[in-house]
This record gives C-alpha cells, structure tokens and sequence, in this order.
C-alpha cells in the first residue's frame, strides 16, 4: 500500500511526498509512483507533523458536561464515579471509539489513555487506526473484573503493532506502596511503560511529604517508578529537585493545561521544566475536566499558561509547545516521528492554507498552536494509512449515533 | 423577506422559528409560511444566540503571527507599529473583510472595533451583513488623515442601521486629558458610545496613581466617561473602588482572556466583578495578540481564568460566560437579543448536534463554552438574513486570496 502526496506545502515549497510500509520513502519536488494511491494538494496543503496525546481517559467522552462548575469532591463522588461505577464494557468501547473520531477530526494519531474496560478501549483503538497506549488496571484493589480485563487486553494487542499495554497505577494516594513496588519489578522483567498521576494537587504533595518524608517524584524515584518509560500526568506541583530527577531518569511530564485550570489544581511551569531538561509532552486529560480531546485547544493554553505563570511574554515560545504536543509524545510512545522526513513514520497532518485563521501564513507553527481549529485540518494520516480524508473519516455517522444512544441512557439515570 | 427555520432544536424541543423584518415573529412546533424562504434544520440543530465581540481591532488578521513571543515594547516599536504605518486603506477594507469571515464562521455577528482607517473598516463591515460600532480615531495627536477618515465614517454609517460610531480614545496613556474631556462633552449632545483601554496592565495603574492620583477608572470617572455607553476593555487591574464606579454608573466591562495571558497583563477576576454588579461582556481583542477572532476559544479561556484566579471551581459558571459572550455584548450594542424569543432581534446561530464534541447534549451551554469548536456552528443569522449557511459565506473564497495578497506584500517588507 502506496500513498503518493502531490503538491503538498512541506516548509513553505511545494513537494510530493511518497509513503510505503509505514514509513515516509521520498520527498522530492516531483515523484511519480503509478501504483499508488494518489492525494492532490492542489499548493495548498501544508504538511504537519500530527498530536500525540501523552494523557487521556478517552471513554469520559460520554460525560462531557455532564456536570460542571462544581467542587472536587461533589462532582467525583456524587456525579461522576456513580455513574462510571454502571458502565458496561460495550458503553466504553462507543465512548472510546467517539474519541477517536473527535481526537482524528483534530489532527491526533495517539493517545496515552488510562480507563476502565483498556480491553474494549482496544478494540474502538485498532477500528479507528490510531495508534495508543492502554493501560493495565491497578486503583485499589484489583478486581476479579479488573483482573479479567487486563487479561483480555494482553491478549488483543499481542498482534497489534501500533497498541501497546502498559502499567497504570492511578496514583501514589489510590495504589499502595507494594503494588507500586511490584510494577516497578515487572517494568523491569516485561519492558513495559508505566502511565502514573503525579503531584497533580498541593495536597497530594502535603499528604505525601507528611507520610513519606518525600515529595511524589522523590518517593516515585525510591520504588524505581521515574525512568525512560514513565508518562507523569500532571506534575504541576514540582520541587526543583523533583525536576533534576525527572530530568535525570529521563522521564517524561503530561502537561495537562486546560484540566489544571478547570479543577483549580495549579499552573504547570513550562519554562521551569523545559530548562531544567525534563522532557514535556502534553494531553488533554478527560473530557469531563477539559471538555474536548482537542491538542490545538491544549497548545493555546499550555503556550499562555507558560507566559502567565512567569510574567515572561518570551515564555512558552510556539515551537517549544509544538515539540511538546508532537515529537515528544511521540517519542514516548516509541514511534519515530515528529517531523516529515525521509525514513520517519508516515505520521501527518494536512492543514488548509486556504483557511480564514491560516491565510497570513508568516508563521505555520504559531498559526497552528494559537490560532487554529479543528476546521484546518483536512486530512490525518497514521503508520501510512488515512484516518480521514478531505475530512471524511469512515463510520463517523454510526459511531456519533452509537453515542448519542449510551449518552442517552447515562442522562436516564439521573 | 422570511426565513422560516424548520425542525430546530430550541430548548430540547423541536420547533419552527419565523423571522420577519429583523426579528423574531413566531415560534411554535408546526409554522407555515409559504412565501418564506425555508431552513431545514432536520432535527439536529439547535438554536442559540449569536457572539458579540466587545473589543476588537479587526484589520490585525494582516498580521496574525507577524511576531511573536516578544517582550511588548520590541513587539509593538520594531515590528507591529512599522507594518501599521505602511497600511493603506484598502488594506484596511481587506484585513477586516477577512475578519468578517473569521467572525462568522465562529458564530459571531457583531464586534466593537477601534483601528486605522474606520471608514475603510466600515465597507467591509456593510458587505458581510454583521452589526458593528467603529471607532472615531483620537490616538495622539489627530492627523488631518484621521479627521479625513473620521469625517468619511461618520458620513457612510449615517444609512446603515446595522452599524454605529463610537469615540475611541486609545487609553489614557495616549490621549490627553483636553481630549478626554472634549469627547465626554460631544457624547452629551452627540449620544454615541465611547470604547477605551482601561486598567490593562500594572504600569499604567502605577503611573495614572502618580500623576493623577486616582486610578484609571477613577481619573475617567472624574470627566464623565465612564457611563451605561461606555465599554472599558480588558480592566484587569481594578480596586473594589473601581468596580463599585463601574457597577453603579452601568457601564461594560470587555473581558479578554487570550490576550491578557498573552501579553502577560494579569488575569481579571470574573467573580469579583460579576458580584459587584458590572456589567461584563467578552472581546477577542486584535488577532496578534489572540491569534484568532473566535468567542468559543475566549469563552473557554475566560471560564478557566475565572476558576484558576479565584482556585474555585465553582467560579465562572457556564451559564455567565455564556451570557457574557452574547447577551452582555449584545445589550452594549443596543441590539434586543441574546435569547431567542419572539420579539426579539433575528440574530442567532444554527449548532450542529450531530458533531462529536456535541453529541452528549447533557448541557448545551457547557458544551458551547468548554468543547465546541467553530466546526460545530452550521449557520449564523443576523438581522433577519443569513450570513452563513450550511457553512457557505458567499465571496470566502475572494475575500482570503484577496488578504493573502496584502500578507505577501507585508512579508516582503521585512
């Protein structure tokens, strides 16, 4: 399977670009490959690097809105976790598979997800053509349900190259310290990431230097948890040590900017991370606590998130926050992408140049991190293969009608 | 001419709406009206009121990510002013001719504006069919060119009841207090409405502290200027003081989120004057310092601010910042809308349902203010006409070549 791109804008020049195998083959002013499919981009079609979401819970599409503008506590235990706790394994395969459409419709080819049911999850995943890490189950006590889950899920991404399971312990507050301690063992032996909540709140960090003596990364660092495979969700409350051994191990932060701000828990600081070497990707967290799974909505604030938490307009500079929502998410989840060259994966967005907020064009990067929408993005293309194109993307009808039934039914509950 | 919109989703009801002559004449689950012109909304759109832009200068889509991530005074002296001075009228007419479709793409119908050359500003406003209120120019000292300019505005706006002029002095760091007094002297007799920066950043309260001893919202109040006709953009920096004057004399508040976070002004505290009774409506404020026109994105981020300055989740409700982006603006305006009722002005978007970021549907106005993106809107009425529909915006296509030509001639002054 062959994709010949024609006339595509590839930094500011017209090109052709040649897909095979997954992977981008050629980039020349002209190509010609009789055999392959052919996309035209009439001069007009700027070819991006596309997101990869570091941080999600990509089902919690069918609770967008459900409740707002509440306190933690009331929303979680009165709205939320009830019902979440009624959730079918079918509901989260729909609502994950909704995801995938929202998420394709806004340039995403991966996510990092941590929901219950990872074994539905997978199967709206491999339908989509997206590539994501599922995580294996740990909050709490692991149920028999949850045990069966994780199961179900080792088995079906045994032969899937583009999903990969990983270790998911919700948080150092809901998992114990021998279950920690026990992940880190396995990490070792299965190669495995691990995909963790960490100093998310200020509280979080009090109750954990009270109990430990440590902050949450120091503590995480102790049971071997901060490595190269580590995805630290959040990290909004950081020590300057916290981030020397971030940046040590090697780990990488899920900047989440929006779900920050919305639940109240604090300004990530981006310039602080970025200069200390950590590597920051970003995501956009759950719907519930953002409300859509859009990157370009995620780089607007994360970029003036940046500059209002230190006073500095110089911070959070448009290609620092591209990097972050593209070739650092990407390459935690071991896909060599991130920019379109020769050799890299056939990852890639195509941006209408003919849009309204696209047609100064002096800058394609600062376009896209403040001024685009979804309504840009013309096409998606995943290990060389078309999420959507000239924005059809196959199924959308079904799947939306799916989820009005399930979001239907959740509103009954009530 | 009649519209008659079919099968709308008003209120989770299905319902017919016919408008008349600029307003709402009838609504009710079966109309028939067989000289109008007939809408199908098909079950799946749902009405809403329009945006209305508090504070704009909408000819700066020129320049839309010219510069950025610069300190202020290098952003504005070496790069935003020099490019101002070379534009000509026609450039003018074209820039905001783009901003127009920018505006209605994302639902918005009307925009305070305050740039160069209104009377060019003021054509392309006329084509597009929105409402607007441009601005007299008083910057520094008046030119003969901005008397010109000034003169030709007030002349052409005389027949268009969709558009008003207002006095748009600067702020009080650029215009003199003479001025100022002048101006609060002819909207006594002349009945027009005055936009103003006030309170935007730290140093101009400081410095209007030292010189006047007041601050800035005191300092107008003591000529006259701050009053029911009166929007005061940005406001970030204000005492209790201020805004008991602001609430007390009726005057509007134009809140802008983006830009305040880009240019590191400060966060104004959305609870703090809601409580205190000013009227609060949102602006995107210029596209360089945004980068985009659409009132979805400043809702979102003007929701975020009001909880991450107060740390209360509760704070900046959907529901107020909805109402701050339509019914705020539109009360500003003098237009008699921000609901959808009979009676009421024919201004109103068509929301498509069937999106993904829509299709919970458990709480439309959250939804609009945190998920939506301008993919969702489907058709933007203004005073009883269409100014998209099903997407199409007659002369886009035009409109953008026609503004990417002047950006290429910006960027080869560089």
């Amino acid at each position: 399977m062959k994709i010949l791109l024609k006339n595509v804008i590839l930094d500011r020049k017209s090109s052709d670009i040649l897909l095979e195998n997954g992977k981008i083959s050629a980039i020349a002013p002209e190509i010609s490959a009789p055999d392959a499919d052919i996309f035209d981009g009439l001069d007009k079609m700027a070819v991006l690097p596309p997101f990869y979401n570091a941080h999600n819970h990509a089902a919690m599409t069918l609770l967008r809105g459900y409740a707002e503008d509440m306190e933690l506590f009331d929303w979680l235990s009165n709205h939320i976790w009830p019902v979440e706790a009624k959730l079918t394994a079918e509901d989260i395969y729909i609502g994950t598979r909704l995801a995938t459409v929202e998420m394709i419709r806004s340039g995403t080819v991966y996510f990092n997800d941590s929901y219950w049911h990872p074994e539905a999850a997978l199967k709206a995943v491999k339908e989509s053509g997206m590539r994501a890490t599922l995580g294996l189950l740990y909050l709490g006590n692991v149920s028999d349900d949850a045990k069966s889950a994780n199961a179900a899920l080792i088995e079906a991404a045994q032969d899937i190259d583009t999903i990969e399971v990983s270790h998911t312990p919700h948080a150092i507050y809901t998992v114990d310290r021998a279950t920690l301690q026990k992940i880190s063992g396995m990490m070792e032996s299965d190669g495995r990431k691990v995909h963790i909540h960490v100093s998310e709140t200020a509280k979080e960090v009090a109750d954990c230097l009270k109990e430990h003596n440590m902050t949450p990364v120091e503590y995480l660092d102790s049971l071997g948890l901060i490595n190269e495979r580590a995805m630290l969700a959040h990290c909004v409350h950081l020590t300057g040590h916290d981030r020397e051994i971030i940046a040590a191990r090697g780990a990488y932060i899920a900047h989440n900017p929006v779900s920050n701000m919305k639940l109240c828990s604090g300004m990530f600081d981006f310039e602080a991370a970025r200069k200390a070497g950590c590597k920051i990707a970003i995501g956009t967290d759950g719907t519930s606590s953002n409300n859509n799974l859009s990157m370009i909505d995620e780089m607007k604030v994360a970029a003036l998130t940046a500059k209002s938490v230190t006073e500095l307009p110089t911070a959070g500079k448009t290609a620092d926050i591209f990097h972050a929502a593209t070739a650092a998410g990407a390459s935690f989840a071991g896909v060599d992408a991130g920019e379109i060259a020769v050799g890299k994966a056939a990852d890639m967005i195509l941006v209408d140049l003919d849009s309204p907020v696209m047609s100064g064009n002096y800058d394609l990067i600062a376009d896209m991190v403040y001024a685009a929408d979804p309504t840009v993005i013309d096409s998606v293309i995943c290990n060389g293969k078309f999420l959507m194109r000239n924005k059809v993307i196959p199924g959308e009808k079904e799947i939306i009608a799916a989820a009005k039934d399930v979001c239907r039914k959740i509103a009954s509950w009530k």
